[in-house]
């Protein structure tokens, strides 16, 4: 905004009429206007997958976790249809891929294979999709080849969310929309000012898949690069990443044990799965890429039965355990197993808040190299500002599942039984082939 | 701001080639573009002098009461003095003109005389003025004719504060001004909100003198208008009135008794001068301008010896005086006066926060009808704002002062000891005419 002025000023010849002709014209306001507007561990994962299992067939959905909000009264289906026949037509723009080509992730070169970036460029497609209504919700169903399907994963997350803060929008008037922003700028910048200065301080913001809006989450992250500096280690989001020179931060997700579970034929290939993921994922990845995601089945079961060789892996990401508790199984399963548990690292990802947060990073300190990952309560927490104190801003828990792997179904069973998906029976199969008890974590947030 | 959107937008086409080597170019933002841009009680006063006494010459000075900030050290001279030869080169624009000559000043129609007008078109200038500084202070000094000294007055007060603001404002970083307005604007609305929906409430927004910008007091202006309706009465700037289609508020200030007071001759002549300016005011105007102004010389000594009809005017402003106290001591005064105090105007403006109003209104509802003028603390709250703690922008107590009048000095006692005016001996000498204690009010913020 401009601050000083004064009364007396015009337009007067400076307007600028094909400006104001163009907006006028808009006929769709795209959400998702970049194939690289994605989580960067959909990239790493959509190559492990284009080279080990391409030609496996996949259905995936986007759901609503958070029941008591009926998505079909807000958000129209041929609007989001419209939103997702854009991101069909999109195609990786030649600077998007010479950048993947040449930047370095995680401080290695050409992690991406040219074959693959060939194929990025001439081979790659969203699959086709379903969106129907469900009890007054919204469901994206996705179906196709893997290569084709899980990329939708973000697309179709970010998508709805901002569908849903555009309703909301569209309900306040220009000053309450202020008053909103004013707000919500607030709440984040007392959130980061808490934050400021912690010394060896490690953050990514991971909040693309249920942002407020792209617009929010860039200021976001420009507001955290601006005032954490380097405790701001980098961002999920792989256009961002570009855009704003920032670290592309993210590893690999539960998608990859469900579907080779899925498609394991015996109990004997189901237990081993787990493993099996870890094995083909350091033929293509390694150093701060080799980090564990131990909850899909059950954390202590997957520590418990991992080969040696995974304790050399770099670090682990804990999800859906209470982190301080995965913490200290993760620090006390590698002293068992003779590693230097000060050289590894530990990323928290799941609903953190800056609470959370500091005392994570107080917690493991010198015990462990700690890392967060913070998501919906960094790009998505408008609890509290709307100007007539409604909730139509507050975050809400938008999932996308793996359905069925070749046919078959897909399962997770994860550390907090709130968490698990899967049909029923299956569930239960994997219980007991894992030998995991349903664990009641808190409710789910987001 | 835009809300909506995704990545890859750019402005291509669209860049406005001429307003950006416009704003490139220009050499002085102006602070003050429009003479309108000032309290409408000026436009009354400057009519009253202009009739009354247009041959009486006056030196003023605007200071900085609150010594600890070192105004000096923050504003250049020259680039205070480029900013009052802007103003001194304005001219009221005729569809100015026409608005002050078509317009409905509390509810009557041609409040200021045809022959006025033309000589504000024609004759109006603004005085000479030296700026000074002393003891890290800048010091505006203006002397000429009382009808070219007196709208100084706003003019300078508002350009100090600002340019105090300015310099604040060169010390951020982008972000960091973001940080400052979503604070301010968070800060601004919550106070908004207590307000909203309290019964019978009447606020005129009175903030131009120490304002912390003209866009500022714009927002605030427009936010108090869209979420209180009715209960904002007005403002008291008059180019927000203009432009805004609000009421404009105000009535007369000390400096009319003061003036009077120091024309006097005698001791009888100086006590009487104080209800002379009400007998010269009420030739001009009439209802909701006959406003009583009763604590230049001390409140409690105006109202005991005030002529009777004195206590037909419509209201009374207090200023300096507590004001649950003052409103007593007036409701008292009316009923003693055989008065109905319920059809009376209160207006208190001495420093008001939202406190103050809700308790005052209270206080107040249904004795009389109680006006709240909202100033420094609504148009330059940013106590708390500042994002690395500072408080730079805090708001400081600017005063304008009559000096002298006709080369004799003006005093002020006013019902706080440390708000009198004027040179030791003559404040004395006042006092000893008056019958007015120095009573100890509480120390000034702004």
């Amino acid at each position: 905004m401009r601050v000083g002025g004064g009364p007396g000023e015009t337009e007067g010849m400076n307007v600028n009429f094909a400006e104001r002709a163009h907006n006028h014209n808009w006929k769709l306001d795209p959400i998702v206007r970049s194939l690289l507007d994605t989580d960067f561990y959909k990239l790493l994962m959509l190559q492990f997958i284009w080279k080990n299992f391409p030609g496996i067939h996949v259905t995936s959905e986007v759901t609503n976790r958070t029941t008591a909000v009926r998505l079909a009264d807000h958000i129209s289906a041929g609007a989001l249809i419209e939103q997702m026949e854009h991101v069909k037509d999109l195609r990786f723009r030649k600077s998007e891929l010479i950048w993947l080509a040449g930047n370095t992730f995680y401080g290695t070169r050409s992690i991406f294979e040219p074959a693959f970036l060939v194929w990025l460029e001439d081979g790659f497609r969203l699959s086709d999709y379903e969106v129907t209504e469900r009890d007054g919700q919204l469901v994206l169903r996705f179906s196709g080849l893997w290569t084709e399907v899980t990329m939708w994963e973000i697309y179709g997350l970010a998508l709805v969310s901002e569908m849903k803060t555009r309703a909301a929008l569209a309900t306040l008037s220009e000053l309450e929309l202020d008053v909103l922003y004013a707000r919500a700028k607030t709440k984040l910048w007392d959130k980061i000012e808490r934050l400021r200065g912690v010394s060896g301080l490690s953050i990514s913001e991971f909040g693309t898949r249920r942002r407020h809006s792209f617009l929010w989450q860039e200021y976001v992250v420009e507001a955290m690069r601006g005032a954490l500096g380097r405790s701001l280690a980098g961002t999920s989001n792989t256009f961002l990443a570009y855009k704003h020179d920032l670290e592309a931060m993210g590893t690999n997700a539960h998608e990859l044990p469900m579907a080779l579970a899925a498609l394991s034929n015996t109990d004997e290939e189901l237990r081993a799965s787990q493993y099996r993921v870890l094995e083909l994922w350091q033929k293509s990845y390694g150093g701060e890429l080799l980090i564990l995601l131990p909850d899909t089945f059950g954390t202590t079961q997957f520590l418990e039965n991992a080969p040696d060789w995974a304790a050399d892996w770099t670090g682990q990401r804990c999800d859906s355990k209470d982190p301080f508790i995965a913490g200290d199984e993760y620090i006390a399963w590698l002293l068992k197993r003779g590693r230097d548990a000060r050289r590894k690292r530990l990323i928290a990802s799941d609903g953190l808040d800056v609470d959370d947060i500091l005392r994570l990073h107080d917690y493991f300190n010198g015990r462990i190299r700690f890392s967060a990952g913070w998501g919906t309560l960094v790009t998505n927490d408008f609890r509290g500002c709307h100007p007539r104190g409604e909730h139509d801003f507050d975050p809400i828990s938008l999932v996308c599942k793996l359905m069925t792997v070749e046919g078959r179904p897909a399962v997770k069973l994860s550390d907090n039984a709130h968490k698990s998906t899967g049909v029923p029976s299956e569930v239960e199969r994997y219980r007991r082939i894992f030998g995991t008890k349903a664990v009641e974590g808190p409710a789910v947030v987001v």
